[in-house]
This record gives structure tokens, sequence and C-alpha cells, in this order.
């Protein structure tokens, strides 16, 4: 059943709470083999499971726990690299990788407010890679580079991205309690955040706000034109692990009714032309009509952690729709893959 | 130093989470003395030691500890009953008391919308007492019934009194995470709470919409006009034992700068002829300059809880400006005094 | 695949924490079939989905929940009832079951102490259900009743078996760190556990001592004599969802090596002639060998949460060798059945 | 009222977790002036508010936040020096403090094995420090070295001390539930411990086992005899702030009666000639007889966290008595001082 090729991938990176992630979703995935692992100097030529402090359930796949990593250079064994590393390391190294020809997948924010490099959420504007177009010209790469949103914004865009199409939205309120494990590894001490809420995510606003408007934005062309969204966000940390929860107050060109609303979430497939991938969810947004749903230690790992979860949709006093959503925000990473 | 006389007064519903730090407080009141503690039928005859679960740190107050538990019925030795009691018991017993002669300041949310019953925070409405002639009228009582608000309403109303006076507040979202203990005791399970967030708190945003229009009400005569601001509120509770945390989005009739918002703020002494009550705090509101400022776990204890720490004043890109306020849920018990 | 007849179960107590366990595991077990539902009067007459405070991740399975919820009476069309009650319950009602013919697999304590009911886990004493000829002798019911042992005496026996076989105990010092899950559900208050630890739960040191010394005890004939084991057990709760975590000092009548030991773990099949129930695990008892584990947090699921993870195995100065284990409190359930 | 002049301290590692617990208590301190602070390279020249990251509930003391932090070398203007650094700092610099003429206090473990160097618990062992002549003659220091144990010894060895005394200790079996305040700051990751237990903690059932036995040891003449006390200590963190939970289990020379036991308790005034510190809780230990107590939430403040709460105190079915303490880990820091 098995393809005769997986295609070989590298992850950058590798050691880290995203790292960690990537290798537990990539070692049983059906098209992609990871063929490198690559880490900072500390952890280079050490093995996997001797470099690696271990987060997740479970113990690191066998046939991974034994690799050595290698340093973060353009020399690995690999076509496509997904890359995990820090703003500030990714910032220096990942166009080194697109520049030796491969397919960067980043999952950092170095290169994601540029203008060339696209931010991908599959099922809702796998079209901006038509920006690579721009980027060849532009940067002179053989590969190319790609990111995913940040975390937050993926459980904000998803839901607003078939409801934007079909209502039109001019304004969102969001105001966010993320989950600590958002923060990496080992991220925030437990002194600081148990029994407490920290309202404050350093440059966390900044990117909700921007990335919103990119990812909903239009292709005009090669052009991305961002969505004219007036967006206000206001974030915090909460003693939760894992899954991010939201809450949106949402104002519209033309008010739906709620039945409109629920019937465009729960029929969202994806925009047109959206690819079959493998961890694609059936179900992309899941509506709950319980008074108290979405939570994030009920709903987070639903259709193991793909889909977006919404509920309590009801008006607002002053927009014209409230609603609350739950996604898990370090198993949806939106893997964006060359077309 | 001691008054020669003090104030008896009783406590309904002594054995609950809010009764409990109406003992805690009470105990120590300069102007107040413990004559009775009521309970439910289960409770009644036991001595409170016995009858209580005693929830906060230290022990009961000695002189307390062996006090018998009375039943709920207006025959207790004491001026002024602070009643804790459900609000469906509430609506039943407490009309019982004010008819009886006793001023009741109730914590129940039963009579708390009623057209003649004042929602008092000494600070921001005292006025508001006015009221209790028409309630005379009306219900034809020896006594009086004022309420304080829900414990959430507090964090809201506190702040925004003064800029509404400076400025004119039109519009507020309103987002809340909650304490726990503002369920009472037992309230939420470990298992409901523990790594998550529950977006839903049953009547809460009812509540903190229509009560910080009443709080920030003027009086005509003795009519009171519900202040004419629309608000949004979206409530949460997030597994934290003490402190509400909300976050604010402010529209004004003329926006004022951030320093003007500041200084108003800092400033607010109470409105004219706030009476200097014993627990009144010196400062009423604190503003905090760090980034990462109000937090419940640092924030919440400040001047005994009974200021409001305010931080993360920013302009907003919908509304005017947002901020962040954290309140003490239990100690923060608006005491209002028959004057 | 499954097989033409699969034998119909009830479940008794079906909307408690354990009955949502019985629910979720035998909704997919390749023997069973649940045929009827039962809980107390409150929810009788409802379906399984209206009655049920669900607190596992995911769905009710969907077959399950729309069945309609009966009274627990022996009139329920089933072979096998697993009876969830609470013991108070359990004591009335499994009687009129087991004289009505059933299979009576129960979870709660009311029996477990009678000389004439085993307490069973299959892989270390299965053996014990020959008291049954004793208890039809005893009792003359048609059917039988087998229990199983507290949850957390499942992950000190289990280890504990093989060790006695080979090298003989004579003393165990047990200290306790259980889950919240171990309460019920609403059960442990947020308030009352987090950032907390409760060094006592009612009755279950004395649980513990004797069921250990039951299930580790021999058959002669149809009588079953208890080990000659000296146990002291301490019992705290810890503010942990799932999975308890147990401190185990270990007095032997032939001190083994620690190698020996660890071997003596790993290699346990279970007695002669366990039978290969579907949900015995692979490994009975995993032994690690990281300085810092096992921890609930990482070992709980392990397996399904059918085995106990055992570690930092040591010398004690006092008795002979320290460990620790960690079990599964809700998943591992010994399901006992009928021969 | 204050005394004409109080005895000027520093504080090395003044910036960390106890550093912070050393500024707390000594900003008040009736015979302590603070007139240093001292810190490591990259916070020296700042100033106290800038450096710190301030992890204690309120505010810097003020006259404490503008101080201007200086490098740890023996040129502070100083008396006393308490020592809040890392063991592996500690080892080299507190000599040179003592050489230097300082009287150094020392919370690290660098020097508390050394056979001239004493460890303090002053209500228990004030007069060990008759080896301080053995240390000026062995070193030759100008000043001395005294330390304080581990945090979580002294929850063991207060209580064990006037049961000694009373009816000889010679086995005791430790079991410790100790709060991440214990590991400093940032400390654990709250992913590493929320919802865990981590059964291990580097190096503590060692100090626990080593310290308690000099703690309890008897001076002939200058020189300290151990205590002869078995002792079995395993130690594991759970996820709670402040506070440690201790189960133990005691084998007595003559084993006393309960009532004798709680007497002993009770009435323990600290040894003979034990100074009457500021800090000296009027009552040492208490005895609590609820089943439940006591508990870290409940009991760590008590006296200022400066008793220890010792409860369940029952007969145990391998050694001689069972019982549980609770003492606050950050603010009793035995001070000790030179005499």
């Amino acid at each position: 059943m098995e393809p005769i090729n997986k295609i070989p991938v590298a992850i950058l990176g590798a050691t880290g709470m995203v790292g960690q992630r990537f290798v537990q979703l990539l070692a049983r995935h059906p098209w992609f083999k990871i063929s490198a692992l690559a880490s900072s100097e500390r952890s280079a030529g050490k093995t996997y499971q001797d470099a690696c402090h271990w987060l997740l359930e479970g113990n690191i796949p066998a046939e991974i726990s034994k690799m050595v990593i290698q340093p973060v250079q353009p020399t690995l064994d690999a076509k496509i690299v997904f890359s995990a590393l820090p703003a500030s390391v990714a910032g220096k190294v990942e166009p080194t990788f697109a520049d030796a020809g491969y397919a960067v997948c980043s999952n950092a924010s170095a290169f994601r407010y540029e203008e060339d490099v696209p931010v991908i959420i599959p099922e809702i504007n796998h079209d901006h890679t038509a920006l690579l177009s721009a980027q060849w010209k532009k940067r002179g790469w053989k590969g190319t580079l790609v990111t995913s949103p940040n975390c937050t914004t993926t459980g904000i865009a998803l839901p607003l991205k078939p409801l934007h199409e079909a209502f039109g939205i001019n304004k969102v309120f969001v105001v966010t309690m993320q989950a600590v494990s958002g923060a990496g590894y080992p991220g925030i001490s437990f002194l600081d955040i148990e029994d407490n809420v920290i309202p404050f995510i350093g440059g966390e606003e900044q990117k909700i706000e921007t990335e919103t408007q990119l990812l909903l934005g239009k292709m005009e062309g090669n052009l991305r034109l961002p969505a004219n969204i007036t967006i206000s966000a206001q974030a915090n940390r909460v003693s939760v692990k894992e899954g991010h929860t939201i809450c949106l107050s949402i104002g519209f060109a033309q008010k739906p009714s709620q039945e409109e609303i629920i019937s465009v979430l729960e029929n969202f497939k994806g925009i047109e032309g959206t690819p079959n991938l493998p961890s694609k969810p059936k179900q992309i947004l899941i509506v709950r009509q319980e008074e108290d749903r979405p939570q994030p230690g009920k709903d987070r790992h639903v259709n193991n952690g793909m889909s977006v979860t919404v509920g309590r949709i009801r008006t607002c006093p002053i927009l014209d729709y409230r609603m609350v959503t739950v996604s898990h925000n370090t198993l949806r990473m939106s893997r964006s893959v060359q077309s």
C-alpha cells in the first residue's frame, strides 16, 4: 500500500516542541519519509533520543530515535525541509536552504510578512502559492519558501474564511485564551502561570491582526491583496496545556441569520481546488450546539486535532455575531506542500 | 479605640463560600459585631465550626467558631443582615427580613433588577440609595433592601465609572476570564476545569450587561436612569482560584488621550460624597505600566483585594481603547450600608 | 471477523464516571455487546445522551447515545452485568441480579471482602474463581458475583505478584499519590485540590492493605488464604486527572539482586493459565530505566492504560528495595469473566 | 522602638527565588538592615527592580527597589551575608567572604556536609554553633560560615527532634510531595508538572537522609555526632506552588502512646537555650486532629510559615507510628545568627 517512493524530508529544529510534533506526525505520513534531522550545534552529532527531551505522550518513534542529528546546513539529504526553528535563526538559515533548492515549509515568523512569501492554510488559500513565481523572480532561489501561520491565527482564519466568502466580514474582535504549549519548551514556568492568567503574549496581537488579513486575502494575478477587515486582538495565556480558545465578535457586510452561519461553517469543504491532503479532516469546521462548548479539554483532539470547533454562536449587541472557537495549537500545523 | 456600641449584624447563608468571607471580614470590622449566623435547616442548631467546611486560609475566627447557627427567619438579634443566600432562597426570604425592619444587604441577584432596589458600589453610586424612598412607598417595609452587584460586574463598573464621567462611554466589549471561586463551593469539579476553559457561565453575560448599565446610571430625583451604554459581554471560566481578569474595549463620545485615561483612573477618589468606609482602599484604581500586568496571581490581593488593577491601556482598531482589569471576586464585595 | 453472537451485557450505574468507562470500552469489545444501560431513577427513561454528562474525550459512541436507560432491576436483557454502582447501592442490588441468574462483575467494594467472593485481576489470580463453588453453596444464587479491586490496589498488586512468587515478600510500605478521577464525578472540587495535596482518602488505606493480601493469596482447594504480607499504606490525593503514582518499599524473604527484580517484572506473562483476554496488554509490567520515570503524565496511557509501569528500582536502607509504579486508575479496570 | 543600630546585612544571589524571600523578610526585620545586594555579573550595576523578576505577591519593598546590585565580592558594606547562591557558585565564593571576616549564613548545600560547618535550625540544634571553634582552627577564617538545611529536611527534622529526645527514634520512612517553588525560578516548566507527578528530585533523597542525621546529632565537646537513625527517603515533585507535604513512618526505641506523641509535639519550645529570635513562632509544632489535615493549601502559611503542622498521627503495621507534616519551603528558612 505504501507508495514506492516516499519523498525524503528533513526537519530543522527537530528537538524542540514543534520539531517533536513534526517528528511524530511525519513518522507515519503516507507521502513523506524523514530522511534527516537537524538541530543546533549543541545537539548535532547526538542521536535523537539522546538530544531530545521528548514531551509528547508515548515514546519517540522507534525508527527515528537512533537517527543522528545533523547541523542546520543545506547539505541534508532531503527534498523538503520542515522548519521549526526559532524566528531569529530561521531568518538567517531558511534562505540558504531555499537557495540550495530545497522546498522550505517554515513554521517560523521570520518571512511570514514578506510580500512574496505565502502564508498557507491549504483549505483556505492554497492558491496563494501563486506568489512563488514572484518569489522566484525576486529572490532567484532554486527552491522555495512557504510558511504556515501562527498557531493562534489558524483558529481564527479557518472559521472566518467561509463566512467572509458568503457574507463579507468587515470587523472582528478577537480575545484569545492560549495554551502554554504555544510558548514552546521549557516555555512558561509553572510558578508564572499556575492559578494565573497572563494577559500578554509578545507580538501575538500584531501577528493575529496581520496574518488573518493575509490568509483571507485574494490573489489578483500574482499579487496578494490582504483582506480589508479591521481586526482588534487581545491575547491571553491561560493554564491550559494544549488548545487555544478564542472569543470572536464579527461584523458583516450583510448580516446573515444564525442558521446561515451554521450551515456555511458545517458545509465548508475548503476553497475550490483544495488538494485532498492526507491529514485533511473529513469535517473541517465542527459546530457544537451545547451552550458550554467548545472547550479545549473536550474538543482539541477531534479529528486528530485537525478540525476547528465552533460554538456559542449568538448575536452581539455591538457587532453582528459572537462565537467561540477551539483549535489544537500544535497538531493543526498547516502543512503546505509544493505543488 | 473600639466604638462603645458596635452595630449587631447577622449573616444569612453563613456557611457557604460568600458567607465565610462575610464572617472573615466582619469578625474584625470596626463598626459591626456578628451577633447571629443563620443557614439552611441542615446546619441550624450546630455550632459554626461543626456546620462549616471552612475554605479560607487560616482558622475560623475563634469567637465565631462556637456560635450556634440559627434558622433563616426574621427573629435574629441584629439590625443589619448580610445575605449570602442563593438567589432562589433569597427571593423568598429577604423580603420577610426587610418587612420585619432589618436593613438587608444582599449579595444575591434575586432583587437586583427591581426598579426600587439599589445595586450599590459605594464609590460609584452610593447616591442610588435615594431609591429607597420609592422602595418604602412601594413595598411598605419597615426595613430596607439593598444589593451588591455580581462579582464580575465590579471589575468592569469601577474603572468605567470615572471614564464615563470624564469622557462619556457609549460602547464596551467585555470578555471575562473568571475564577472558579465565583461559582461557590463545591462549585466546579477539578475534572471539569483543570487544563480547560469553559466558555460559558449561566446568566452571567446578561448580568454584566444589565448591571453595568444600572451601576453607571444617574439618579433623577428618586428615579434611576440606566446608563446609555451598549455592552457586549462574553464570559469564560478559567482554572484560577480567585481574581477575575477582564479584557475591555471601550468606545468614547470624546476620545481621550492615553495619558488622560491613566490620570482619570489613578485620581479617582469615588464620586462626590463617597463615605469614608473602613474597607475603602486608599487607591481605588491602580494602573500598572508593565506590559504583562495586571495578573490575578499577582494583583488580586492588592489593598486587601479592595482595589481594581488596570493595565495594558492601548488603542483599539475598532473602538477607541483596550485595557485589562483584575479584581478580587470574593474580597471586593461592595458593602452597602444604610445611610 | 465479528463473532456471530456477541454476549449481551448490561451496565449498572452507566452514567457515572466508571460507568462511562464501561460504555467506552465495551462499545468496541470483540466479545460483548451492550444490550442494556441501567441507572438511578432520576435517569431511567431518558436516553443515555440526555442523562449523561459525558466526561471522556470524544463523543458518546453513536450506537449507545440513543439507548434508553432502564431502572436497576434484574429484568435487563443481558447475561453479564457490569456494575459501577456506588457501594451503598451495590450492597442491596447486586445480590438480586446474582440471584436472578446474571453473572455480576462488580467494581464496587460492597462484597469485596466476603470470603466467598473473588476479587480478581485476571493476570494474577484468575484461579480465585474457584471460590464460586463456595458461593453457589452458601448463597444459592443461580448466577455469580465477582469483583474487581480498588483502582489503587491494582498498581500495587500487579507488580508485587511476580516478585512475591519469585522471592517471597513479607513487608511493603505504600505511599500513594492518587488522581482525582478516582473519586468519581463531580468528585473533588477544584477549590479543594488545586495547588494542594489532601493526605487522606476515606477507607483507602484499609482497602489497599486488605485487598493486596487477598489478591496475592493462594487457593487451597476452594479456600482462599490471604498472603502473609504486612502492608502499611498511606493514601494521598494530588492534583492529577488520571493515573495513580505509588511509592513502594519492599522487604523480601530472600533479597534478590536489582537485575533479578527487573527481569522478573519484565518477563511476567500472568500466572499459569491466564486467559488471553482481548484487553490484556502484550507487556503487563513495563520497567523504565530513566531516573525520573514513571510519571502519570507520560506513562498512564501506555498500552491503552492496561500496563503498569515501574521505575526507580533501588535499594532501601530499611527494607530491601524501593520503587515507583504508575497505573491508570479508570482504564485498568480488571474485567473478570465467568469461566 | 527600633534599635538604634540595626546590623547591616548583605544578600548574595538577591534576585533569585530564595534571594527574594531574603529581601522580603529582612526588609522588615527588627534586628537587621539590608545594606547591600549582590548578584551575578549580568545583574550587577542595575537597580534591584530592573534586575529582578519579582515573584512574590505585592511589590518589592520600596526602600530596596532602587538599590544598585553589586558584584558578589567580599567588599560589601555588611557584617552578615545571607547567601542564596546556587551551590556551584557558593562553593567558590562563600569562603572568600568568611575569610574576609563576614558571618556567612548560607542557604546553599556546598559546605553543608563539612565536619566543621554547622547546619542549623535554631530551635533544634543552635548548640551546634560550637563547631565554629573547630572551623576557626581548621580554616583560619576571620569570619564564620553556618548553613541552613535543605527546605525539605526542615519539615522532617523539626517534628522528629522532640520525639527523638523523648522516645528515641531508630528508623524513619520518608516520602515527600514537594512544591515546585523548591526548584527555584524559572524552575519547572508548566508542561512538565501540570497534571503530573515527577517521582525524582536530583540529590534530594541523599540530602534528606544525611541532613536529618546531622541536625538531630549531639555535640560532644566540639565534635558533632550524627544521630544513629536509619532513614529511607523517597522524594516526589507535585503540582503545588508552596509547601512540602511529607509522609513519615517512625520506629522508636520505646514506643510511646499517641497521646504522648501529641503532647510532646505540642509542647516543644525548642531545645534548652533556644534564643528568642524575632521570627520564632509561638507554637513551633502544630498538631491537627482532623482526619484530612495538614494540607499545604491550608496550613503552609500558619504563623507566617514558621510553624510545621503535623497530623494523621496513627499507628503503623510495620514501624510504630505514621504521620504527615506540612511546612513552608521558602518562608521557613532557618536563620542562623552568630551568637
